[in-house]
């Protein structure tokens, strides 16, 4: 598949990575693919505009900051298209840990939909560190991964790459609002990266 | 140890049982004894007022509603006395799922610790349902579970009662402002029972 992901700090990148690992085109859209491509923490691949990234792309990931998520998929076309939202709306502003932008009644994969109605947002990956969610096996045993969205292909899309990362316990929601509970996990989250000393860990579902 | 539960809903009901079965003395306040006592519901055990719970007790329990948490405990004798919070702020009156009536950058045991500054509140077993609270060997594996308070005393008689009751992986957090992740971890949890079709479930922490 060809895959854009848009944002290019660290999560970006790793997912990038780790996407094209798995074998599929992937192009990674920025703001500025000139200043970007010439920052020290790039680790290179094919950088193109916000505008660009969207064309052609059969899967988009929003791995932008949770705070400016919303403006810069203004600039990229999402029409029709799959949008694997992995953001977390993490408010920083006031020191660590951080707060939540939107939650409880709202989401921001919610925001990012109602932007975006002809888009088909599926929330996942999420509720675990980038190198994680690209290599779960990293992982001393199976964890489990979320999946929120409205619409079944959609989901089942995201899903058929989450097996190509390498995940097999993969708990699907039928909504989207179900991206309320995946976003409102990480305040256990930070506080646990706190704890453990480690964003290496992630929760297994026993049931 | 003499252990008031503050609460007779079935939560309550399940913990006292769980509790007199690791040996505890276990009270039940209830705003109303005698009404109480002839509820269909009711599976026994010493009743007594919220006023009368408190005295002598060892541990306090809160297993009430988290809507009516705060007034209930306005009735019990909480000072110096460790108080461990298991309630959640689940606010139901827009139906299901429900939300949080506190969250974020405030929680329901933070609440409670400031209206009793001289209780030590103590925020665990709030994140899995009352019959794994007690019982956690029913999951197939061993699973995770939480403790936050400020109060290292009281962390620590929390932590021998939860290893009565068959927990072995207990995460601690040295202050009770963590209860604001164990609580936002509801949204998610109450989704998960709807899809998995059950409460016996919960998180095992790998790292």
């Amino acid at each position: 598949m060809r895959v854009a992901v848009i944002g290019t700090g660290s999560a970006g990148q790793v997912l990038a990575a780790g996407l094209r690992r798995i074998g599929h085109d992937v192009v990674s859209g920025t703001r500025d693919p000139a200043a970007t491509a010439v920052r020290d923490d790039w680790s290179g691949g094919e950088l193109v505009t916000f505008a660009e990234a969207g064309r052609g792309a059969d899967l988009v990931v929003n791995a932008t900051g949770g705070q400016v998520s919303l403006e810069a998929l203004t600039q990229v076309d999402l029409v029709g298209k799959v949008l694997l939202d992995v953001s977390n709306p993490l408010d920083f502003s006031q020191g660590f840990p951080p707060t939540l932008s939107v939650k409880d009644t709202d989401s921001l994969a919610e925001q990012i939909q109602r932007a975006h109605p002809e888009a088909r947002v599926v929330k996942s990956l999420n509720t675990v560190n980038a190198a994680v969610m690209v290599d779960p096996a990293r992982l001393p045993e199976p964890t489990t991964i979320f999946v929120a969205g409205d619409d079944a292909e959609a989901r089942m899309l995201v899903r058929s790459v989450l097996v190509e990362l390498g995940w097999s316990d993969i708990v699907e929601f039928a909504t989207l609002d179900a991206a309320r509970g995946l976003e409102m996990w990480l305040p256990l989250w930070v506080r646990l990266m706190g704890t453990l000393g480690t964003a290496d860990f992630n929760l297994k579902l026993v049931r």
